[in-house]
């Protein structure tokens, strides 16, 4: 829905959350004191209604609309379903208590709510971030995976027991988890000038050990692979809120490329919300055009590899920059992929020596 | 091989490690010297030497040796890996750098020491570990994935640049991350006085969110599914050092039955070390008759947790304690699992008001 203004405040954020929570249920309200069946208008996720948009740089959903009403009998399940999401959502975000979509769909029974499956609770949960434009993160529903930061930004908690206690992130040599404490914390200060996410927990720890945070004034992301929506929300907090620009370093491999193209542009599951994103974010490497400019070991592309080459090349956000279909054309000419860790093959340094400053330099 | 001592200071730890690295290479040169083929003798891995030992309550590796020497023409190449792995190995160790088996493969290349495949440098490294009876860890050679901490623990790190720096594991509420700074910290001092380990994240959180820090004495550890090995070992640190007792929640089906006897008593691929397990360590649930007893939400078990639960029924780890037999026949009787979020259809907190509580008791 209509896009939120950037906040400095968590705290203000999680008001607007609770207000927006009880705007919904004041409307339901109303209609049934107006004596009408209550029911609830939002944009339609259907894949017709997802359109790329090359303005806000990511996918939108378009103007249709689905109508849920309590007048009709199959709307009768969904919408109460719905309005107990936002009941608990409430809950939580009020006592201050994170729960999973897991959780969610468990804790229906609890309120005699029933759902079929958890398919059908995680769309319900859906529905809710439609309606409201906020994310499940703002409603305390937070993801399984965990990654990491590392480096000089010192944070401010916001969550109970913690209030008013700030950290340093470099506090823990092997990262920092980026949790729902971290990711509801306000920034306080950093020295750092840009952010590096890595998608792999052994490039990470060699950044921490080779002080790459120091020598390039850079706060380091572990994204651990595709990164969770809670991180890739906190990473445009970074770049929007401390002004860093950010680079991304992943596999050379078309699900490397598509870890940062989702950091970047994210993705048609999420057309329906904005902040998840961060649209000036770079991918810095490991490009096609890396692995045969600097000889990397390599391993063959398999069928489904250039099977997800062939989609790429056809996806919108694959569009933007000519960076994007030069490398494909590159991958599926030269048909093999590269790990991070084949830059070892210079010795473990070079990936910190040489690499990552060539590849910031050109990116910048 | 031979058992190594607990040792309570990680560096003298690692000076024996040290040692016996260079021991290795010593006895090589020894053998050239003195004008013989170099040979390195070894206990052998093969399944028909791997046994289980009820006395130290774990897979060992029985009389059966391999002999590897540069006279055999076949073992030229492995054994000139070997000692490049020790080589490798005694570099990383010495200047305080991790690595991970990934980077291993690649390094080789630095060194123009060619492996076929990752499984092949893979290999030599638990090669490696056999013949010096230290745990690749011990030789900064760290898995890809973390686990967490979180609890009244005060450590001291040995990393450089934060050598004796202390850090409390309640610093952080999103939990402390696992990994080679803290793997190889020292402890301090702790209030805790037990160990409850939880397989998933959203329990983790829902844990510390609900103090069972504080109201049960603990230090909440996060294995995030199967634990990985940096995570067994500090486990056992923290129970033999600390004298802690080691609980650890799973999901009730086979799955996260095996998740806890990993932890309790090791796996079959580690028979050649010890210090990995913790023998004394208690699965206190999910258990098959928790099910039937809480009356939980359930799936159904499908064909391959059968089959996995008429394995585990016919492996020595499990006829260990009578209690696993009889779970494993309650999973077969009910053919249901249930996960631990299934607690929240009687509410968030109960799983930590009644549940929690009542199994501690019940598996002291």
């Amino acid at each position: 829905m209509a896009q939120k203004k950037q906040r400095s405040s968590i705290l203000e954020r999680k008001k607007e959350v609770l207000e927006s929570l009880s705007g919904l249920g004041g409307k339901i309200y109303d209609q049934l004191d107006n004596g009408t069946f209550p029911s609830i208008t939002m944009p339609s996720r259907s894949t017709e209604n997802i359109y790329y948009d090359p303005q806000v740089r990511q996918f939108i959903l378009g103007d249709r609309k689905v109508k849920r009403s309590a007048r009709n009998i199959r709307h009768v399940k969904p919408f109460a379903q719905l309005t107990w999401a936002a009941l608990f959502s409430n809950e939580l975000t009020s006592q201050c208590k994170t729960s999973t979509l897991r959780d969610v769909y468990y804790s229906a029974q609890a309120y005699e709510m029933t759902f079929k499956d958890q398919q059908e609770s995680n769309n319900i949960v859906t529905d809710l971030e439609t309606i409201l434009g906020f994310s499940r993160e703002d409603f305390s529903i937070f993801p399984e995976e965990r990654s990491a930061i590392f480096g000089d930004l010192t944070i401010e908690y916001t969550v109970p027991g913690y209030e008013g206690r700030t950290m340093n992130l470099t506090s823990h040599p092997d990262g920092v988890m980026i949790g729902p404490a971290l990711t509801s914390s306000e920034f306080v200060k950093t020295t750092a000038d840009k952010v590096i996410a890595v998608e792999k927990g052994g490039l990470f720890t060699r950044f921490i050990e080779e002080s790459v945070h120091k020598k390039f004034n850079s706060l380091l992301v572990l994204t651990a692979g595709q990164a969770p929506r809670a991180t890739r929300h906190f990473i445009r907090r970074l770049n929007a809120e401390l002004n860093l620009p950010v680079y991304i370093f992943t596999d050379g491999d078309p699900w490397g490329m598509h870890i940062a193209m989702v950091i970047i542009s994210g993705s048609a599951n999420a057309a329906h919300l904005r902040e998840l994103n961060t649209p000036d974010a770079k991918w810095s490497g490991v490009w096609a055009t890396d692995i045969v400019n600097y000889k990397l070991p390599t391993d063959p592309l398999d069928e489904v590899d250039m099977k997800r080459l062939y989609e790429l090349q056809k996806d919108p956000r694959y569009k933007e920059d000519p960076l994007w279909q030069r490398e494909i054309k590159t991958f599926m000419k030269i048909r093999k992929k590269a790990e991070q860790e084949a830059f070892s093959r210079y010795g473990l340094t070079y990936i910190v020596d040489e690499y990552l400053p060539a590849k910031l330099e050109e990116t910048k």
